[in-house]
């Protein structure tokens, strides 16, 4: 599945309640989907897999939902952010010394 | 551009560097870009739509280095959450009430 298509869907969606959520409003959600996400990899248990999968979809759905409310194309945002190259050092791999 | 190609093309970039870090200190890269992110829409100043594109694109960039990390596909995560259908109420559009 294209990009693309993931932000239309969303839209074909949420669009109508993301409206009125509004940009901050839907942020907040995004930033819940985050906190779900951390809850599941804190602590030292086994990480729960299917749970974590779930989480990281619904952050990249939150996503989406914003660039919808903002006009955002998100597939020529990721395109333009990381073109086959590292954003920072043009390199691919990436060569930037600031791995932790 | 596919998400499963997006994803690989985070782990061509990125995996050498996500391995050393691992899980929890990636999830700490991601949050410092939802923080970047929030920096962006507080506020009551004009969205500056460049620069939030930017930080779209780096949370959904760290989204797949944790997928890499734990073996997750992010394609089949965001199909199988969302198989053109609400999640939660099974309908679409959504119908879900907590719109706020």
């Amino acid at each position: 599945m294209k990009i693309s298509e993931f932000q239309d869907l969303m839209k074909e969606l949420y669009f109508h309640q993301d409206s009125e959520r509004k940009v901050k409003g839907t942020f907040i959600w995004l930033v819940e989907e985050v906190g779900e996400l951390a809850n599941l990899l804190k602590g030292s248990n086994e990480f729960e897999l299917d749970k974590i999968s779930d989480e990281m979809a619904d952050i990249v759905a939150w996503v989406c939902s914003l660039a919808n409310l903002l006009d955002i194309d998100l597939e020529k945002a990721l395109i333009n952010k990381y073109p086959n190259k590292c954003s920072k050092c043009n390199s691919n791999p990436c060569f930037c010394s600031t791995i932790i």
